[in-house]
């Protein structure tokens, strides 16, 4: 049904692995590199060549690498100089611009706006329309929510950038705005609809405009609406996806 | 000057309903059946296979049902196994996931995200960029203004989904986060960027973060710009597109 | 790499400038002009007819006039009936609607939603996600940082629209919103995830949900990262990309 390469482009200095499929419409310029078994759907680009191109007739378009068992649906850019690990689930519409490195089986949601020179940990999950901005340090297991946007410009407009960083397995949730330089902690929760700036510990509970710690997250009484029992730190209670699926968090944390 | 039948490509297995007009580099895939007069414009993905068609070789596309007289402007996706009534209008880059199940001549603006396993009424206008997530009922004659997000994971990231529900005639502004499990009742309002949680009677007036009733609407003094009449409720005073018309409200809900 | 001319579509009543290069899938309807050595990368659609195409058989193309120097990235939609300057920068997935008027150097981020209708002064910056009602006013010089959204509707749904203005040198940030009829000076900042409504004066420092007016901003302590001087007014201390990046703000502003 799909995959029939019609208008299909890729060019002659990009490396396809095993078993890809690639969709209609869809352009792969020089030096994209594709894992085993990756599917790419319609009306993407891949490596896409950085502002230097337009400039410079000696441009080199660097490398993009896409991992193995990776899923881009259509309507997706990638820039050229980025690597994402094996096992990448994403959105339509996603833009990831260049010098983005990110893990192992990361989801970039639909609409998700990836702006560059950002580190990604594994298993980054980031539902609709996300902003990461230039400078984002994004640890493993973090949740963002819709609409959570990591900023960097401490007095817009601004000649410094100052990025984010967020520690493992933090959940930020929906319209959540991360003022420049903040630091959160791992295992912390902010809740939607907060602007958060300033430096949080690990277990923080942080919540309001401008948000606060309001609690430690293990001592806050927010309980799993199936078993009733406390649902943070949640890798205890949430397994879907993740590599403690099979044993467990504890015995996989040891 | 459009609709020149350049590189599109039409499944044997779709049908396409008399004088429906297709814009160049639209795709469209098994078991799409689109109703008469629609057109469908560039760049479009119809009858998007779900996510089991990458790993079963006996899956087959369920069927996408699109009805007459719609417009889908450029660059959107439908996923197959939804239904759509008759009159829809679209903007560009709108997402559409499966078993999304609406009425007749709703809206869905620019960049909107409907991420399906939800029930739209009639008349459902949604303006650019608002995320419908998994579980959301919505009534007929319901407004959802920019960035609004109605949310489903009450203790993020959860094992179940608890969808919310608004109801007809209600009218959510712009960057307003519905959380999960909320009920709105019927001719409501929420003011613009609240955080909404709870269940809320008929004809609440609904405002902050996090937002609770401030008043019955009926009685909060909105006026109309140019009749300086009390605005709600607005079916009284709105009627461009609606089906009370040419008769107005009162005589049309009798 | 890019620009092999691979299923583009130019109308030959298009009027295409000097050196203009143009991206795969591209097309191009009637009484487009685009100006000498602009870029216009794939997929993107130009002259987009306006609604009235679809119900009148005399129907023409109003102009779509792109000015030179300018760079559309790819996915982009533009309606016919706009007019933009030179030197215009887009990001992706970006939408302009009939009726924007904007002047030189301006840059619309990725997924950007300019909703027509309105008017854009020299320089104005949007990144990312930016939503500008129909009925805007801007001036020159203005940033609007992600999701910020100008907003018409004064009593949700309306039959007039109540465009915002905001004047030169202001700076809107992150997660804003801008309620209908509000009017900001010129040189104020919003910060971010504020609600702003009413009329405020030149050199506000606006804050909160209801915003209002905190201080001054030229004597609000603001401090610049590097240089650990006062920020605003910022084109003392910003000039990448500005008119005054040579001589300096002072001299130039004579």
């Amino acid at each position: 049904m799909k995959f029939n390469n019609r208008n299909v482009y890729i060019s002659p200095k990009a490396k396809i692995g095993y078993n890809v499929k690639i969709g209609d419409n869809t352009i792969i310029y020089d030096n994209v590199i594709i894992g085993d078994n990756t599917i790419i759907c319609n009306d993407c680009v891949l490596g896409e060549p950085l502002n230097e191109y337009y400039h410079n007739d000696k441009y080199h378009n660097p490398v993009l690498e896409i991992g193995a068992n990776s899923l881009i649906r259509s309507h997706c850019i990638f820039y050229a100089g980025s690597k994402i690990g094996d096992g990448l689930t994403t959105g339509h519409h996603v833009t990831v611009r260049e010098n983005t490195i990110a893990g192992i089986n990361c989801q970039f949601g639909t609409n998700c706006d990836i702006q560059g020179s950002c580190r990604l940990g594994n298993y980054v999950k980031m539902q609709s329309s996300v902003i990461v901005g230039q400078g984002s340090l994004i640890g493993n297991y973090v949740f963002l929510y819709p609409y959570v946007v990591l900023t960097n410009d401490p007095t817009p407009p601004s000649n410094t950038l100052a990025g984010v960083s967020i520690d493992d397995f933090s959940v930020i949730t929906t319209g959540t705005i991360v003022l420049p330089d903040t630091q959160i902690g791992k295992h912390s929760l902010v809740a939607a609809n907060s602007a958060v700036s300033g430096h949080f510990t690990d277990d923080s509970f942080i919540a309001g405009n401008p948000a606060r710690c309001v609690s430690k997250l293990s001592k806050t009484p927010f309980f799993d609406w199936e078993t009733h029992k406390r649902h943070y730190p949640w890798p205890k209670n949430f397994k879907r996806g993740m590599p403690w699926n099979e044993i467990g968090f504890d015995k996989w944390n040891k």
